[in-house]
């Protein structure tokens, strides 16, 4: 049985981005971390973790500036590649380990997006780099990482929830409506917590 | 049993507006129509059906300017006042029954987003209204609606699809990782096509 | 993306049937049926539709009688090869369209399962054929056909629900429990009621 | 807001039964149970921990014999009043923490059912009483208690597989199908394997 990713879930931003290896973070995540963070166009975002930046262009996308850094070379290239196809202007990457520390110490932030395996390490910068009222947002590929940061982030911030989205497709004829038989089960567990 | 709708639904953007009876789209299926549509900071949306304006600001809150149908008085009214009590000034509100016909159909919207009952007889006049490239996305409450604008979107439009976001919450203690036993299972279904 | 149907959904008693074309029943849907019913070693059990007798035998292989009939020639036969190979004894064949009437109208069975397009038209002839407080449940394939037995349900039976079973499969390793990422979405709804 | 658990939940086999503290396997899991794992008329369960004597009684009706294990005298009595009340003269109780060991090393089950927080040192003792080809099963509250038995499984059985059952119930009328808007999310993970 072949079952293909849908096209639906690479909008026409992402369908021109280069993929490198790192998992990516799909419309289906980066929505909902849009849409229980409510950043907007005014906000700016903090990201631990480019990976392939996919997430950094939805990012750049909606909001003001983002400031993304990422400690390996070839995702750093890949990512920056991207987002120049992508042609926004309003990304700064950085290339330094997160878990070594990050500049970003003052509370200038609307959210803090993490998407690297040691989340529960940086519940504490977060909290440093985000403004009153602001979000830590994180992406988690195992319940065991999902729960790490957790449990950090409620010594560190506050309305800790930890979710996961799941999206079904569904195949629609003049006489049948049925969820698609196979399809997308899982990509990841979201963490958020805010200021 | 009393089961809460968690907070976290909510977050702080819609938290101070007023409900007045319409369904709202919450972030858990706005995320989705921001994300599979990619909408952005310099994006128009058109929408039909105001409702309660919870997604009108949604969208105000990350695009340059919406433009929103709405035919009940009372209606209109809480949309707006939300509108003001959000902050936002690129919303201009039109008080008209969709389905009499509409002002803007010169292909210079990025999407236009739908969420009356009769979605279906919507299909062709989101056609003309969208740019090339642009989306139709419509909040459903029932399989009926979905599969009636699916049906008429193929029709006028590609690359249609019909989702639905399940959003679970997890519980999590030092040993104890679970979805919560009770909960939110469903709020609408969402369709999707692109011009 | 190659996605095995996981082979734990095909349990040692169904592994050795033959499969000819129609869509079977699998343990997913057939344990809440049996769950939900309540049926067991001293129940009678009338089908509509053998199909491919995957039911058929995990029904057999748990109650004291099956009824189960079949309009197809082709289907009859695979369902009773499967039932020799199976090697159960406790079922009887009938070869004949249950839309043209059924002998068992005797209140003599705990469970009508139906496993046929034309579900709707048997809610009647099942309350014939049920003793007090047996079950209805069918297994539909389309939204359309769950609804139309649902509400013929509502006229001649009692305690009408209709659900959807998802089960999810996770790996788990020494660091990393999660969801398989692709798999089997949905198989059916299932409609159950009461006499 | 408010949620009862629907009725169909509690199917008339349970409906009689006392319910005295701990978490009942209902329906849901119970028919994966048994759909999973192909037991019948002619099987024998092994299950450790009574608890309300829920899964005992769904056993009971399907099986030839049940041996059940509990450690606390106020679940013992419940679980062996309810299997009175259900009216099941096949079930073996014995008063015991499995934990101290069992005696049934004979080969001789076709099914262990495991309900107690420590299943994971239960897969060797279950393997030592299941026959050939039987399985086992278990009921885990959480991730943790689930990795830990899926882990130890590895070791002693093969075919393990862990999953979640999900049920969701529709709304259905003349105009309006769709999943129940609020429910039950959530209610254990199944462990499963082979001898």
């Amino acid at each position: 049985m072949v079952v293909k990713k849908p096209e639906f879930h690479f909008p026409p931003l992402l369908r021109k981005l280069g993929r490198g290896g790192p998992a990516v973070t799909i419309p289906k995540d980066a929505g909902l971390i849009i849409g229980y963070t409510g950043i907007g166009k005014t906000s700016r975002v903090l990201e631990f973790g480019s990976g392939s930046g996919f997430m950094t262009a939805q990012f750049a996308n909606i909001v003001s500036q983002v400031v993304s850094y990422e400690k390996r070379d070839e995702f750093l290239k890949l990512a920056s590649d991207n987002i120049k196809k992508a042609g926004f202007d309003n990304v700064v990457f950085k290339h330094r380990d997160v878990l070594s520390g990050i500049d970003e110490n003052d509370a200038s932030f609307d959210l803090v997006f993490c998407d690297i395996a040691e989340a529960d390490s940086m519940a504490e910068p977060a909290h440093k780099a985000l403004k009153k009222g602001g979000y830590l947002a994180a992406h988690c590929l195992h319940v065991e990482q999902a729960k790490a940061l957790h449990l950090a982030a409620l010594k560190h911030l506050s309305e800790v929830f930890t979710i996961e989205g799941i999206v079904r497709e569904f195949e629609v004829r003049e006489f049948g409506f049925r969820p698609a038989h196979f399809g997308l089960m899982h990509t990841a567990y979201l963490v958020f917590a805010r200021k």
